[in-house]
C-alpha cells in the first residue's frame, strides 16, 4: 500500500464535522479502494475549543486556514470555509500553489474564479475537484465530465436549491403563501434570515455556471444568466399550474441554441409527468439531454452535512487513487468563450395569466394581439368572479367592475413575440396590471 | 498528446456501430477530455460484408474476435458479441491475458465469469469495465464504484429491464393484458421472439448480482437470487395498486440485512410518489439508499444502441485517461463471500389479493389467521361480483356461488408469517384458488 494521504479541513462547521466522520466510518473500505490510507491530519477552525460533532484527537489545529493550504504536513487542501473571496479563495490557491490538490465545496469561489483556479492546478500538476459544489450529493460533476463523455450535450436543467423547492412545494401541498411557507422554511432552518440569495435565484445561477461549463465545455459566464427568482409565483399560477397539469419549479436551464447557450434561471412550468416534476420538499434533481444518452435524471439530497460530505469525500478518493482529470473536463485553455443566447430569443411555450375586465370585447381583444404575432394557444382557461379594489378605479375602470383571471397556454413561439403582444395589450388599456409569465420548459 | 489509443471492436450490431459513430462523432472532444485520440483500428463480426450504420473504411476486419483479441494492434478490446460462454468469454479471457483493457456491455459474462476476469485484470494491471452491462445509458456503476465511494450502502434497487417496464405500463394505461402488451412489445421490438429471459426476470437478476457486487463488496452470486417474473401480474393487481396508491414495477432489490444480503427479483408494490414509481416505458431507474447520501435516484435508457454506447464510450475515455478502478470497487481478494439473506425473513408490507365466497365468516376466518401470527392490516378493500365459475363447483362450493376480490395491504411483517397464515386460510378451505401475493417495497 502507498503512503498515506494526508488531509486538511479547512472548516469544521456541518459539513468538515461530516467529511471527518465519513473518513473515520469508511476508513477500511476507503483503504480497500484506493489503495491508501486516508487520514485527516490537520484542521482549521475561527474556534478550535468549540465543541463539534467529530474527532478531532490527534489533529493539528490551525486558526488561520493559509498557513493550513500552505502546511507541508498535508497533501490534499478541503476548502468548507465559502465565499468568493477572502481566506476561502487564498487558501484554495495557497494549497495549489503549493502542489497540493484541493476539494472544494464553494460554488460562488468557483462560479468567481473557478478558471484561474482550474489553470493553477493544471500548471502544478494537481487536482481541483468540487462535486459537492452543485447538487450536495448528487454526483453530476462527475457524471457530466466523466460518464457522458461521450455524449454531445444539449441542454441540462435542474432544481438545484432545495429552499426554492421545499417552499414551492409546501405552496402546492398546503395552499400556503409564499410568505408563510418562506417563514417555515427559516424556522426549520432550510432558508437564512436573509432569503434573498436562496429565493432570488442566485444560488442556483452559481451552481448553473458550473454546469454550463462542464457541459458545454464553455468557459464560466455567471454574468450572462438571466435570473428570476420565486418571490412572485402566487399561489393562483400555481392552482393553474395543477389543474393544466403543470408544476412550478424554480430551475437552472443552460441550453445550447443556434445563437449560442443560454442560461437562465426562472419559476419554470414542467409537465407533472416528467422525473423533475414529481422532486418535492428539499430534494434537487439535474436533468441532462444529450445525443445519445437522450435523457438522463439524477434526483438526490442537494444540501446537508453528510450529503454534501459524500461528494467531498467520493473527491478525495478519487485523488487518492491517482485520477487527474481537468477540472472542467478539458483543460483549461481549451474551454471555449460562451457566446450568449439572448432569452429574448427563447423558443418554449409560455404561461400568461392577465387579470381582464368581464367586458364584452375585452378577451377579443387579447387574443387578437397574440394572433397577430402569430402566437397560437395551446389552451385557454377563465377563473371567474375578483371583484375590481377601490383603489384600482383611478386606472380608467369603473371600482366593482368584475375581473376574469385568464390563463393562457401558448404553443412554442419565441419570447420577444409574446413580450410585444402582452406591451400592445397594455397599451391598448384593457387590462390594468402587469400580467404573470411563466416560462413552460419543453421535455 | 500521448500516443494514440487503438480500439478493437468485436461485434458491430446496433451497439457496435453506435460505439465506432460516437468515437468518430466526438473524436476531438474525447482527445480533448482525454489527452489522446481514439481511434477504432479493428473490428470483428461474422458478416464483414454486411451493410452498417457505420464508417469502418481503414479498419481491418476480423472474422474472429479471438484474433482481434490477440491482436498487436490494438490496444483496448471492446466485446459486444453477448453471452456468458463462447466467443465472447474465451476473446475477453483472450485480451485480458495480452494486456489489453477490456470495455464490455456482457452481463451474462460478468454474472457467470465476473469474478475471474476481474482478478485476471488485476493482476495484468489493465481495466476491466462495464458501465454498459446494466441499465444502458444510465452512469450507475461509476456511480457505485466512484461517486459513492465515502458511503456505506443499505439497500440498492431498480427498473432493470425496459421491456418488462413497458409491458406494465401499457397495462396500466391502455388496459390491456399481459399477453396483449407482450405481443405488442414483440411487434415493437422490445422483446424477443422467447420472450423469457426479459419477462421471468433472468435478466434483471444477472444485472442485479453485478449491482450487488458493487454496492455491498460481495461476491457475484446470481445463484442467491429469488426470481420471480411478471407473468402472472394481472389487470386486476394494477387497478388495486392504483386505487391504493402504488404501481407496480419489476425491481431488482439487494438490501443489508442482520442476516446478509438479501437479492430479489420480483414485482413490486412501489408508492406512487417514489421516483422509481414515475418511470414508464422502457426507461430503467435505480435508487441507492446509503448512509451518507440518504436515497440517490437515477433514470434513463435501459438500453437502445446509442444509449448502451454512450456508457462504452465512457468506460473507453476512462481507460484512455489511465483510470484504473478495481472492476468491483475493491480488489478482487478484498470482496467477501456474499452471505444470502433467506427471502423467507424477508420484512415489509405485502399486498394480498383473494377471492373470497360472499358467505357469513368467510372473511373474518382470513383476518383471524393474520391475525392470529401478529400481522396488522393497513388496508382491506373489496371489489364484489365475479360469479364462481362451474368448472370449480367440484371444490366443495356450489356453482354460481358469489366471489369477492378482496385485498389485503399489510404492514411490516415477516414473509414466513405470511405464507403460514395463507396456508392455515387454504387448510381452512375457505376460498379455493391461490391468493396473489406482492410485496411492497419501502420508501
Amino acid at each position: 500500500m502507498s503512503d498515506s494521504l494526508r488531509v486538511g479541513v479547512a472548516g469544521v462547521g456541518t459539513v468538515g464535522a461530516a467529511v471527518t466522520r465519513l473518513l473515520a466510518r469508511q476508513a477500511d473500505a476507503l483503504a480497500s479502494r484506493t489503495g491508501r490510507k486516508i487520514v485527516v491530519t490537520a484542521v482549521s477552525a475561527r474556534d478550535p475549543g468549540k465543541e463539534r460533532d467529530a474527532d478531532l484527537k490527534g489533529c493539528e489545529f490551525f486558526a488561520d486556514p493559509v498557513a493550513l493550504a500552505a502546511s507541508p504536513k498535508i497533501d490534499l487542501f478541503v476548502e468548507l470555509i465559502g465565499g468568493a473571496e477572502g481566506p476561502a479563495r487564498t487558501s484554495v490557491e495557497t494549497a495549489l500553489a503549493h502542489g497540493k490538490s484541493v476539494v472544494t465545496a464553494n460554488k460562488a469561489l468557483l462560479a468567481a474564479h473557478g478558471l484561474e483556479l482550474a489553470a493553477l492546478a493544471e500548471e502544478k500538476h494537481v487536482a481541483l475537484a468540487f462535486e459537492a459544489s452543485v447538487a450536495g450529493g448528487i454526483p453530476i460533476v462527475k457524471t457530466l465530465r466523466e460518464g457522458l463523455a461521450g455524449n454531445s450535450i444539449e441542454r441540462v436543467y435542474g432544481i438545484l436549491n432545495g429552499t426554492c423547492n421545499y417552499i414551492l412545494s409546501r405552496m402546492e401541498r398546503e395552499q400556503l403563501s409564499f410568505e408563510q411557507c418562506l417563514a417555515e422554511a427559516q424556522k426549520l432552518g432550510y432558508a437564512e434570515a436573509d432569503p434573498t440569495f436562496d429565493i432570488g435565484g442566485f444560488d442556483t445561477a452559481h451552481k448553473l455556471s458550473i454546469l454550463t461549463s462542464l457541459a458545454f465545455g464553455v468557459r464560466i459566464a455567471p454574468e450572462a444568466i438571466d435570473i428570476e427568482g420565486i418571490e412572485r409565483v402566487s399561489l393562483a399560477d400555481i392552482a393553474a399550474a395543477g389543474e393544466l397539469g403543470f408544476r412550478i419549479k424554480l430551475l437552472g436551464v443552460a441550453q445550447r441554441t443556434a445563437e449560442g447557450v443560454e442560461q437562465r434561471v426562472h419559476p419554470t412550468m414542467v409537465r407533472k409527468t416528467t422525473p423533475i416534476a414529481e422532486v418535492m420538499g428539499v430534494l434537487n434533481a439535474v436533468t441532462i439531454d444529450a445525443d445519445a444518452v437522450h435523457e438522463l435524471t439524477l434526483v438526490g439530497p442537494g444540501a446537508g452535512g453528510e450529503a454534501t460530505a459524500s461528494a467531498v469525500v467520493a473527491d478525495i478518493a478519487d485523488i487518492a487513487k491517482g485520477v487527474r482529470s481537468a477540472p472542467f473536463g478539458v483543460p483549461t485553455a481549451a474551454l471555449g468563450e460562451l457566446r450568449r443566447a439572448p432569452t429574448r430569443h427563447h423558443e418554449g411555450g409560455y404561461y400568461i395569466r392577465l387579470s381582464v375586465p368581464d367586458v364584452p370585447g375585452a378577451f377579443a381583444g387579447i387574443a387578437t394581439r397574440m394572433a397577430e404575432r402569430g402566437i397560437s394557444l395551446e389552451s385557454i382557461m377563465q377563473h371567474g368572479g375578483a371583484r375590481r379594489s377601490a383603489d384600482r378605479a383611478d386606472q380608467g375602470h369603473a371600482a366593482g367592475e368584475a375581473l376574469r383571471s385568464v390563463i393562457l397556454i401558448t404553443h412554442a413561439t419565441s419570447e420577444y413575440l409574446v413580450r410585444e403582444a402582452l406591451d400592445a395589450i397594455y397599451a391598448d388599456g384593457v387590462i390594468d396590471a402587469p400580467a404573470q409569465v411563466i416560462r413552460i420548459e419543453r421535455e
